[in-house]
């Protein structure tokens, strides 16, 4: 039974994988169909070939510059900056921006050892005063760190005329329910209520 | 940004996998170590072509006959039936158990269209016809389609002399809460239960 324990001993690596999930997926692999199994396996094999970080923006694409930043179509006075690659695919699949990116790479954590030195903020500064923004958009996770993340952010441009900076809005999440929400979004939901 | 796309999408095929739990494993294996996604994805690609099911008793091995159908220190008067092949790993480990095993494929299941002809029944016959079993232990899942099949097991061999018919019992899970536990679990350990 040593190849299916092998993929059971790797797939557990996998995060949110116990024993029991681990097990179950591979014995799922074992009855699936060949054709995928060679098609995800070829997929995780070559995804860290066939990808790599923008040099601009620092989302992950397969072109020299990636999509958002080459394309002619997005709004280059809009700049929204994001902790992670994925977020990027997040705001851009939401419809609702249209304009470029900025991958910080995280969020300012001194408690893990982060600070601003292992983040892209020299970049973001050089994009700013080489660019055409007029509108830096902080959209850093709505936690302690994404907070200070995004504190320092205004700490830094704020010699930089002409550029207005904003946040993206919190509160309680649509679709969602009052009884469920957790103490700190209701308080910020309050803080931040708008005028009907 | 293909390459991720294809990855998540081929992701989503997997068990318990929807759209975010794929896409947060994704961009786990685009920062993870890169010979961690070759040993993966090549274990992922290779399962099928590396093991086979053991022609004497289905469970999976990389042999030409599993290593408890040809192992010399396991018990050849005890005859194990179970459902699927993972379940021969489970009992196996278990370490209460020392005998052979016998994999149905299946339970009779004829809302799905699972009848008697779809599992390995002709081949658990000849084996118990040609072996040396004493004891036929009858691991099926304590469900509907389970227990049907372990009367169906019973109803064909009632005329095989010398062989003793068992079930694994059923009941509470050690470790279980009372409170936790359904009607139907509670209602068969209470049918079932054992003199102190």
């Amino acid at each position: 039974m040593n190849a299916i324990e092998d993929l059971i001993r790797l797939l557990k690596h996998l995060p949110g994988m116990g024993e029991k999930s681990a097990s179950r997926l591979a014995y799922h692999l074992i009855k699936t169909d060949d054709s995928f199994n060679k098609a995800l396996g070829g997929a995780i094999m070559q995804i860290k070939d066939r990808i790599h970080p923008c040099p601009v923006c620092g989302c992950y694409t397969e072109e020299e510059i990636c999509g958002y930043c080459s394309s002619p179509d997005r709004d280059r006075t809009l700049l929204c900056v994001v902790e992670e690659p994925q977020d990027v695919l997040s705001i851009a699949s939401s419809g609702a921006y249209n304009g470029l990116f900025h991958v910080l790479g995280g969020a300012i954590d001194p408690l893990s050892g982060v600070g601003p030195d292992a983040l892209s903020f020299p970049m973001l500064i050089k994009r700013i005063d080489e660019g055409t923004f007029k509108e830096v958009i902080i959209a850093t996770n709505p936690t302690e760190e994404g907070d200070t993340t995004a504190l320092y952010i205004r700490h830094i441009l704020k010699d930089k005329e002409g550029i207005t900076l904003t946040r993206l809005a919190s509160g309680l999440p649509i679709g969602g329910d009052l009884g469920y929400a957790d103490k700190l979004t209701l308080a910020r939901s309050m803080r931040g209520r708008v005028r009907l």
